[in-house]
C-alpha cells in the first residue's frame, strides 16, 4: 500500500493534497485495486476507469453532506477506498465481507443500494427534491455510464429533471462500453460528441449554406471558421441534453484530475440540472484490462503479471446455450437471438459472429428487447431472448402483455437463475419462477444438467407458445451422471429411477442432482423415495402427482427460488384442490433477500445443499 | 350513418376518394364516434383527434400487406371502423363485444395487442426485422402519442432503431397530452418544435454571430434569413431525433388529409427510420371534448348535446384517497404525492392544486416514479405513489430493488386493483398481489370499504417500511354497512362479528363484503361461519389462522386476484407448514386473462360474486 493510501483516514483529506500528490494517490489506488481484485475477483476494468473521476469528486464535493449515487454500483470500489473501507478489500464479495456494490447498511457514504442499471438519476432527483422541500443545502451527484444511459428509465429521469429544473449534477462516465461494446443511436451520438464530428457536420453544412449567399466570399467563410468556438458553444455539443432542459459540459478527459475538478466546481454553481460528459478508459492503467475490458469486467482471481485466469473446467450452461443456438440457427432460419448488452455473458458471442444479421444487441433495454421479440414472433421468427434472471425483472410487464397475453412463441433463455453468488442481493436469480408462474399462457422449463438444456432449447423453438427456460450460473457441477431427456411433452415430468417408497421428491433444475443424492442418503438409513425431475415448472404434471397422492406418498418440492409463488406453491395449490391429506414440504428460499457470498456457502446456509435437504426431509418424517 | 361510411366495405376503398370526399368522410366518422361513444362509453377525445390521421394512413399505405401498430391502442376506433367493424360499435367494450383496444383475435388488421403505453415502436421494429430477414417488402408504421414517448421503453426502441437504421415509419401523434397535460423536457422540446422557437433561438444566435464578422453587413444577414427554410432543414428541427439516427419530418397539421398523405408518401421512400411529427387536437370537432380533453379521455355514457355525464353517485376509492392525501399533507409536512401522468384518475388533482410543490407528475414513467420515491424516502420524505395496479407492473424491478431491498418507507396507493371492466385484459388489476407478495420486506394491505382506505393511509405514512395498499375501481358499492377499522397492527386481521361455526372465511378488500353476505346465506341454511377481513395480505395473521386450525375449522380464502401467488397461496403455504389436515379452498381468478366487460358480469362469470362464492363453499362442504 502506498504512502498516501496507507494513511488515508478522512474523506476530506484529499482536499489538502496538491495535484501531484493526487496523481500519485491515483496510481497507488490503481495498484491496490489490481493487487486486491487479482486475489478476490471482482469488478476490475470499470473501477480502474474511474480512479481520477472519483478522486476529483471527493476533491470538490463534501460528501459528509453532499450525496453521491453510483449507477449500477460495481464501479464504487474507489469510493469505498476513500470512505474508510480499504482494509476490508481482502473480504471483497465473500459471505459476510465487503459488498461489491454500494450498500446503505455498509457505510453512511453509500446513499443508495444499486446493482441494476439506470436508476441513479431517479434516486438522485428524489434526494434533491427532498432537500429542496426541507429547505436544505447540499449537492446531489449521480454518476452514470454511457451504457446505463440507454436504459429507458434513465431517459424518464432526464425528461423529468430537465423539465422541472431540479438542481443536481449528472456525471456521464462515457467509456464507450456497457459490459461489452455499447450500441444504440445514443452511443453514436456520444461518439460524435467525443470526436467533434457533430460540430464538423454542422460546420460543413454551415459553410456550404453561407457560400451560396451572394456577397459572401471565402474570406467571410474563413472568418466564420475562426469564431468556431463560439458557434460550437452556441449551437452544437450536447444539444440532445440541452433540448431536454439539461445544461451540458463536455467532453472532459476523465483521467485529468485538474480539469475534472475545475468542471465539477463550475457545476456546483449552476442552479439547475447539469450533465458533465466525462471520457474514461475502462481498465485504465492495466494493459490486459485496457485491451480486453469486457474480459476484465467482472472477474475471478487472475495472475497480475500475465492477466490470465485459472480455468473453471466445467462446461457452463451459457456455453451450451451458445453452441446450441448456433446449431439451431443452421437448421431453422427463423431462429434469431436477442441480448440486452450481454453478448459474452449469455454465451451468444459465437452466434453473433456466425449470424450477425440474426443477432440483435439492443443495449441495456430489457423492456424493448421483450416487446421487439414479440413483434418478431408475430411475423414468424423464433426469437430467443438470452438474459439473466435478475435483469429480466425489468421486463415483467412486457412479458405479461406483449408475449403471454398474445401467446407468442418467444423463448426466454434465463441464465443465472438461482444463487449467483458474489454479486449479492441484486443479482441473485431467486424470483423468476414467482414472477413468471402466475402469468397465464406461460410455460416454464428448467434442465437438470447442461446437456438437457440443449434438448430443451431444440424443443422450445418448435413450440407455438411462450416458453421460459431457466438455468443456473456456471456448469452443472454434477457429482453424479444424469441422463438428459431427449424428448419433451408439455407438462410431463421425468421419474428418475424406480417409483418406490412413500416419499415423492419433486425437484427442478440443479436441485434434481441434490434430490438424487439425498435419495441415496435416505436409502442408506432404510428410507425409500422417488425422485422426479420437474423439467416443466409450469404446467405441473398433474397426472403424475395424482398417481403418487393416491398411493399415499408424502410430497417434497425443491427449487432454487423463493418459495412464495414458485414450483412448490403450484404443487401445493393443486394437491389442496384435490383434497390431498398427506404431508407436504416446500423447500426453497425463505422470504428474504440473499446476500453476496460463495454459491456453495449460500446453498448450505439456506439449507438447500444435500445435507440441508436431507435434514428437512427427516424432520418431515 | 353518412353515405360514405354506410357503404364502406374495403380498407382500400379510401384510395379512390378525392380530397373533398375524404374530408366529408372524416366528418361522418366523427359524428359516428360521438354518437356511438355517448351511448356505450369509451375513449372519445383521443379518437376524435386521429380521424384525419387514420384516414391519411389508409389513403397512402396498403394495410393488406403493410403493418400498422397503435401505441396504447385506445385511439384505434377509426382504424376499427375502416377495417370492417363499424357495425360492432353498439357492443363496444361490452362482454363478448368489440374491444376498446386492438386485438389480434378480433381482426387481421390488428397486428399487436396493446393497452399499456410505449410499446409500439418495439413491436414495429420486431416486425420490420422479420420482414428484412425474410426478404419481404412491406411498410411498418407505429403511431405513438407524445405522452407515450416519455415512457422509457419508447426511448430504448428509438435508440435501437436509429442505430440499426431499420426501415420503418414512426408517426408521433402530438396532442400535447397524456391522459392529462403532458409533462417533461421532451414535451417542452416538442412544444418548441411546434412553435418554431428552437429555430428562432438558432436564428437569433446565428444572426448575432454573423453580424460580428468583419465584412458582413445587414444585407447578408437578410439574405441569410431569406434562405431560412434551407437552414431550418439543415440544422434545426428534430435534431433530437436526427441525433439518434432517425429522419425527422414535421411538424405537420394532423387534421389536413392532403398534407398528411403527401408526407406519408415521402416517408415510404426513405430507406431507414422516419419520424413524422403530426400535431393533432384531442377531442377535435366536439366542443366539450376539445375544451376538457382529459374529461373525455375515457368516458361512460354522456349526453351529446350538453356533454354531461350521468353521475354514478358512489363515493369512489380514488376520491377518498385524494381527500385523505390533502388531509395528511396538512398534518405531516413530509407527505408528498407522485403520479405517472394520472393526476385526475388517481384522485390527486386537489392535492396538486393545494400542494403544488409536494406534487410530482413524472409523465408516463412508472419506473422513474418508483425509484425517485425511494430517493425521497432516503432523505426523510413520505412519498405516496398513486398508480393503477396494471401500470405498476412496469416498475416490478424498481419496487423489488429500490424500495423493498432497502426497506424504504414508500407507500404504493394501488388503485384499480381487481376487475376494472371495460378496458379488458391489459387493464385488469389481477396480478398485483402475486407480483408483490413474493417480495421480501413488502407489506400489503387492502381496505374492505372506502372509509377504511382513509385510516389505512394514515397508518401507512407513519410506518417505517414499504407498504402497498390496493383498492378497486369505483366506490365500494356496499349493500351492507361495514365499520371501518380505525387502528392497525402490522399483520393483524379483523374478525367481523362472532367467531363461530366450522368454516373460516378469509377475504380481502372488496371480497370482504361478499364474504359477509355469503355468511348470512349460509346461516339461512343452518351453516355457521366466521368471516375475517384480511386487511393485511402480507404478512398474514398466523396466530389467528392457527387458532382456527386448532379448532378444526375448514378454511376458505377469497381475493380478487389470480390465485397463483396471492393471498390464498400465502395462507396455504403457512397452514401446510403447520401440518394442517383440514379442508382448504382458495377462491380467486384462474390462470387466464380476463377480457373486457361489465365488472359485475365478470365477477359473476368467474364465480366471485356472492352466488359463486356461496356455491363454491357448499361444494367444499
Amino acid at each position: 500500500m502506498g504512502k498516501y493510501l496507507e494513511n488515508y483516514n478522512d474523506v476530506n483529506k484529499i482536499k489538502n493534497m496538491n495535484i501531484n500528490e493526487l496523481n500519485e494517490f491515483a496510481e497507488e489506488i490503481r495498484e491496490f485495486l489490481i493487487d486486491k481484485v487479482s486475489k478476490t475477483g471482482g469488478h476490475l476494468a470499470s473501477n480502474l476507469g474511474v480512479v481520477e473521476l472519483t478522486i476529483s469528486l471527493y476533491n470538490v464535493f463534501n460528501f459528509n453532506k453532499d450525496k453521491l449515487i453510483w449507477d449500477v454500483g460495481h464501479q464504487s470500489y474507489v469510493h469505498k477506498i476513500l470512505t474508510g473501507r480499504k482494509d476490508d478489500f481482502d473480504t471483497l464479495r465473500n459471505f459476510g465481507g465487503l459488498s461489491g456494490f454500494p450498500k446503505r447498511e455498509e457505510s453512511k457514504y453509500d446513499m443508495f443500494d444499486t446493482g441494476h442499471s439506470s436508476t441513479s438519476i431517479s434516486a438522485a432527483v428524489g434526494m434533491a427534491r427532498a432537500r429542496d422541500l426541507h429547505g436544505e443545502k447540499y449537492d446531489v451527484v449521480a454518476v452514470i455510464g454511457d451504457g446505463a444511459l440507454t436504459g429507458g428509465m434513465a431517459f424518464e429521469a432526464l425528461n423529468d429533471v430537465g423539465y422541472n429544473k431540479t438542481k443536481m449534477t449528472i456525471v456521464l462516465n462515457d467509456n464507450q462500453m456497457s459490459i461489452s461494446k455499447n450500441v444504440g443511436g445514443l452511443s453514436t451520438y456520444l461518439s460524435e460528441l467525443r470526436m467533434g464530428t457533430i460540430y464538423n457536420r454542422f460546420k460543413n453544412d454551415f459553410n456550404s449554406t453561407i457560400e451560396k449567399i451572394p456577397g459572401v466570399g471565402k474570406g467571410v467563410v474563413n472568418s466564420i471558421n475562426r469564431i468556431k468556438d463560439s458557434v460550437k458553444q452556441l449551437v452544437v455539443p450536447g444539444m440532445l441534453f440541452e433540448d431536454m432542459g439539461i445544461k451540458y459540459y463536455g467532453p472532459i478527459d476523465g483521467h485529468n484530475i485538474k480539469e475534472l475538478s475545475k468542471v465539477f466546481k463550475n457545476a456546483q454553481k449552476v442552479d439547475g440540472p447539469v450533465l458533465i460528459h466525462v471520457i474514461t478508459t475502462k481498465g485504465k492503467g492495466y494493459k490486459f484490462a485496457e485491451k480486453f475490458p469486457h474480459k476484465f469486467h467482472g472477474v475471478g482471481p487472475f495472475d497480475c503479471d500475465s492477466g490470465e485466469f485459472s480455468s473453471t473446467g466445467n462446461k457452463s450452461y451459457s456455453s451450451v446455450f451458445g453452441n446450441t443456438m448456433v446449431e439451431m440457427a443452421g437448421v431453422n432460419k427463423n431462429v434469431v437471438a436477442i441480448t440486452a448488452a450481454m453478448p459474452e455473458g449469455t454465451g451468444l458471442d459465437n452466434f453473433a459472429k456466425k449470424y450477425p444479421k440474426r443477432f440483435f444487441d439492443v443495449g441495456i433495454a430489457e423492456q424493448h428487447a421483450v416487446t421487439m421479440a414479440a413483434g418478431m414472433a408475430v411475423q414468424g421468427l423464433r426469437p430467443v431472448f438470452a438474459v439473466y434472471s435478475t435483469f429480466l425483472q425489468r421486463a415483467y410487464d412486457q412479458i405479461l402483455h406483449d408475449v403471454a397475453l398474445q401467446k407468442l412463441p418467444v423463448v426466454f433463455a434465463i441464465d443465472r437463475a438461482g444463487i449467483v453468488g458474489q454479486d449479492g442481493e441484486t443479482h441473485q436469480g431467486l424470483f423468476d419462477l414467482s414472477y413468471l408462474s402466475h402469468m397465464p399462457n406461460m410455460t416454464i422449463m428448467s434442465p437438470k444438467c447442461t446437456e438437457e438444456l440443449r434438448t430443451m432449447l431444440n424443443f422450445a423453438v418448435t413450440q407455438n407458445y411462450p416458453i421460459a427456460i431457466r438455468y443456473p450460473r456456471g456448469g452443472d457441477g454434477c457429482n453424479i451422471h444424469l441422463s438428459p431427456l431427449t424428448t419433451f411433452k408439455k407438462g410431463k415430468w421425468e421419474v428418475i429411477g424406480a417409483k418406490k417408497g412413500k416419499i415423492l421428491i419433486i425437484a427442478t433444475g440443479k436441485m434434481v442432482q441434490n434430490a438424487v443424492i439425498v435419495r441415496e442418503k435416505l436409502q442408506n438409513i432404510g428410507i425409500e423415495a422417488t425422485v422426479v425431475n420437474a423439467c416443466f415448472v409450469k404446467p405441473i404434471d398433474k397426472l403424475l402427482i395424482e398417481e403418487f397422492m393416491d398411493k399415499g406418498f408424502s410430497i417434497v418440492t425443491i427449487e432454487d427460488n423463493v418459495i412464495t409463488g414458485g414450483l412448490g406453491s403450484l404443487v401445493l395449490q393443486f394437491v389442496t384442490s384435490k383434497c390431498y391429506q398427506g404431508k407436504i414440504l416446500n423447500l426453497g428460499f425463505k422470504d428474504e433477500f440473499v446476500p453476496h457470498g460463495n454459491v456453495d456457502i449460500l446453498y448450505k446456509i439456506y439449507n438447500l445443499d444435500v445435507d440441508g435437504i436431507y435434514s428437512s426431509i427427516l424432520n418431515l418424517l
